[in-house]
């Protein structure tokens, strides 16, 4: 199932997306992480639920959770792209974050700051949570998944790389746009073997297969999990493979007018426009 | 004034704390978030109403805004500390954060992980936005201001060092004590005047004061708030002045049945003891 927040008319809902319409869900759901959280129990009346659809194209499409509790991505994942920075193999997983304010929606436009202006993309695969917990084995990881979106971990390269630690660089209003939509666990099963791939006016830049991680999926939750309690819409961004902007000779950073897409197999497309801050 | 977020039987409350009093404010202001959103409208009434006190003693101090959505952190932020962990002056100012599930209230434990054996405390002035607002001068910085609280920024200095990036050994569950309350910007004036003290077992181990910060709060608003929407409820933690544990000869981390005190002028007093994760 793909399931949406969206707004027509500026009143945000969520539907389920069944082609190029989407389902909207009577209101008792409540917001995203309301949904995640009731799952178990409404998941069967989701599914069945008839209402007037609303075509894709004239929705807004939101983040699908539009204000996640938490915004965690892990740095240096794919091989290709630990080669480009310079870095090596790790040995334990590299964790930072971006802040919930920097949330945004599949297609709104990426901001460029007017205080930062090495402005990067990073496609990625992004782990919607579902069952919260903490102490999460590998083995049990798969349980704790709501679904997947794809996600474009937005980093302003002059901030991130200012000071010893990269959250602020990682964290401008706009710079995580993630969806179009979430794609529930079921319909993937293994997210270990989906194409993702970044594109900037059209021209490809990123070009990998999740099955490249260095640390998988299960991986991941089971180490964050042993500091914090994961909850129902929390967000994992699980790294970006080579090719950003930054390391190509001369870099290449995002400007005015850009238009940069995201894609991961079966998870659906971002497409953001790159904007001056006013 | 003084406000609480406080359990009596198990049911989340606010209140206005009067000497050992609590007196519990009614529903309508709803979660602490909610009336530091609607503070400009309520203020008056919340001064004024009247109900029947609760002794603080009876009550379950929770974290005064029970989940924050973001604890943003700044690091090497007073000389001596910077000194102490053989750093130089830092030109720019270091961010990092802790995770909202990080929370803790005034007198809970903190948790020593199994996974971890290098806790520390970090003394420290926390500031709770009031109006939100991104693009903040430092001219400004004051009026976005609700209030102050004592913090400790707990952090798993193992964990906090395994990598380049802090996040996970500042984000274990409990290791974001604050409070214990909120005392309002009108009470304090000018914050950078406070002690700030910690003891472990009675015995001193951080004693300065928030005219040492090397970048001050309203640096500090300004500087963030060019990156992302600060909302009400956020927090920021200060920074930490020297006398942590690691930095002791030998180091001397918090170990099952430490008693941790944080004292910040005119705030009051956080108390934890240190309990090993079952």
């Amino acid at each position: 199932m793909k399931l949406v927040t969206f707004a027509t008319d500026g009143q945000a809902a969520i539907g389920r997306v069944e082609s190029d319409q989407i389902i909207p869900l009577p209101l008792p759901f409540g917001s995203m992480i309301d949904l995640i959280i009731g799952w178990p129990k409404w998941e069967s009346e989701v599914r069945g639920s008839q209402a007037a659809p609303v075509p894709l194209k004239d929705a807004h499409l939101l983040p699908p959770v539009p204000r996640p509790g938490k915004i965690l991505a892990i740095g240096l994942n794919y091989a290709d792209h630990i080669q480009e920075m310079g870095g090596e193999l790790p040995q334990r997983q590299i964790w930072f974050c971006k802040q919930p304010t920097a949330a945004n929606g599949p297609y709104d436009p990426i901001i460029l700051p007017k205080v930062a202006s090495e402005v990067d993309y990073e496609a990625e695969l992004v782990v919607v949570i579902g069952k919260g917990g903490r102490n999460i084995s590998k083995q049990d990881a798969p349980a704790h998944v709501f679904g997947y979106c794809a996600g474009n971990d937005v980093s302003a390269r002059d901030w991130q790389m200012a000071t010893s630690q990269w959250m602020l660089g990682k964290s401008f209003d706009t710079h995580a746009p993630f969806g179009p939509w979430i794609t529930t666990a079921d319909e993937i099963g293994d997210p270990h073997g989906l194409g993702v791939r970044a594109f900037v006016n059209g021209e490809p830049r990123q070009d990998s297969d999740t099955s490249n991680l260095v640390f998988n999926v299960w991986d991941q939750i089971a180490h964050i999990s042993q500091v914090m309690t994961l909850e129902p819409g929390d967000l994992i961004y699980t790294g970006t493979p080579g090719g950003v902007g930054m390391t190509m000779k001369p870099p290449r950073y995002l400007k005015e007018g850009d238009v940069v897409r995201v894609e991961v197999d079966r998870l659906g497309v971002l497409e953001a426009v790159c904007r001056a801050e006013e």
